[in-house]
């Protein structure tokens, strides 16, 4: 797709990757809307296919691609939910998937992938090596690149989550999600553009890792150097497609520490019993932060994801 | 209540608490189904209001009390669900409640009983000065006693969880719930028993409080004295009045080790993305453990809470 994806074609996405995917559910909390001072629904993508809202945009890339590229593969390079959502989707309609890790990816990733079929180039972990592992791989299978957040087919995947959440709560004031490379709250800005211009969009992002916001400030691209935050999925920086976007649509940034970030995630799995990633409990923490902003509202959160190595993170 | 319920006094128990519970989701995942062999069907009380189906009972056994009882207060001993359940059933129509808790009980516990305006009596943790101030403050106030479990009311309340996972899901072969003071076992007994006759109910138990697996092979009750396991809402030993619904309906208690218990409870973590206490993994676990009992099965699973204190649980 070479435009930003209008109305019609996130629609076309939502029904092309339906049967791939689960309509997850919208969840809210008494006391978490008490303790806020607001109605927050959460769209639980932890509960999505892989575990987290990548799949969307994964399958509306795979299944747009025409036949003849779907059997020469597609590839990217990955340690996250991208590599398991594009390996899956791949799998799905029985696409060969080539997938660069670092090889100080944790085991529990690679196996993940593995076991969707694709096959694993390890590389070192600069994004330099992994870059050149991939152009090798692109060129020798012929497969097509398919980038985690800047591509619009990719963005009209990910807008279908804010677009079921819409459908089923239709008067909200405020959507919230979180920013890494700005995948997931660009298709939140549309969404909420086509079905809800009256309402506010805001981003979450780790203060570690505050490239959105600090390019939404100057106006242009401001790239985390040396992001480094516990939300291990928001560790990329905005792109060209993303930021388009985000520039035109997104009132304000929200960041907010690690223990913020901590507080809130902790305060979703005992309040609420589900499982979250930090990444999905960035935009939570931001409405603890800037009470004023959500007063009285109601939000629509995205919750990203649910993939934590519970072997690794735990409260104490 | 008198007798051992009958299905029109579950479905007025039902109709009785709906107003003060959560109609808990079924969840189902395509991986678990895959290493077990069968078809599980999780009903979900993690989700039920203060985490846990003892809401149901508690719930039932407040309001079935006549006017005058319910101006004199309930009360009971308890450091557990139990405790923060008729703590809430009794706020909910203006019911005091007294608990006795030990003064070992974590205060987070403690905490969350007294937010629903319960009073608290302290005492020492050995059972004679629980049963001991429980008396003197039956005496001194003229409340009800609230057993958390030998008693037909609880019961009832307990069955309407297995009572709305048989609407949801009408061709069940297997229930299966975990068991310490039988509460949830026996109401699932009776809910299965008129709902789905020809269904199998078994009960899984931790090795470390085997009493119901001892009782139900010996035919007489056989308390655990000095039950030890990680599952700590299943510490409590069998009653005359559960054990006689159990002892006539379930066909098999499975008993299962702590390290069983915390796989299973991990598996549900990760890949149902829902937080359970370890005492609701028990019956997975019991899946696992016996699999020939399971195969093929349609298998109706009570996820019996989620109130787990995250900062001393963890994986690692």
């Amino acid at each position: 797709m070479e435009n930003i994806p209008t109305l019609e074609q996130i629609q076309q996405a939502h029904h092309r990757i339906r049967p791939f995917i689960h309509r997850t559910p919208v969840m809210s909390s008494k006391l978490i809307n008490e303790m806020a001072g607001c109605s927050i629904y959460f769209k639980c993508e932890n509960f999505q296919k892989i575990g987290a809202f990548k799949m969307r945009g994964a399958s509306n890339a795979v299944l747009s691609l025409p036949p003849t590229a779907i059997s020469r593969g597609v590839a990217t390079h990955s340690s996250g939910n991208h590599a398991q959502a594009l390996a899956k989707a791949a799998a799905n309609v029985g696409c060969k998937a080539y997938i660069v890790m670092p090889e100080s990816a944790p085991v529990v990733k690679v196996k993940a992938v593995r076991e969707y079929g694709a096959e694993i180039f390890f590389c070192d972990s600069s994004l330099q090596a992994r870059e050149q592992t991939l152009r090798s791989v692109l060129k020798d299978t012929g497969a097509s690149l398919i980038h985690p957040y800047d591509d619009y087919n990719i963005i009209a995947g990910q807008a279908t989550a804010a677009f079921e959440l819409i459908e089923e709560i239709p008067d909200l004031n405020i959507l919230i999600a979180p920013v890494g490379g700005g995948g997931l709250l660009s298709g939140t800005c549309l969404a909420a553009s086509y079905l809800l211009p009256e309402a506010i969009i805001i981003g979450g992002e780790p203060e570690g890792a505050d490239d959105a916001f600090r390019s939404l400030q100057s106006g242009i691209i401001q790239p985390s150097i040396y992001p480094q935050t516990i939300a291990d999925g928001l560790l990329t920086s905005l792109s060209e497609r993303t930021f388009g976007i985000i520039k035109k649509h997104v009132k304000e940034i929200i960041t907010v520490g690690d223990p913020e970030i901590l507080v809130a995630m902790k305060l979703v799995w005992e309040r609420m019993k589900i499982v979250i990633e930090p990444s999905a409990a960035v935009p939570l923490a931001a409405v603890f932060k800037k009470p004023e902003v959500f007063s009285g509202k109601r939000v629509g959160l995205i919750l990203s994801g649910g993939n934590v190595d519970l072997d690794r993170n735990s409260f104490v």
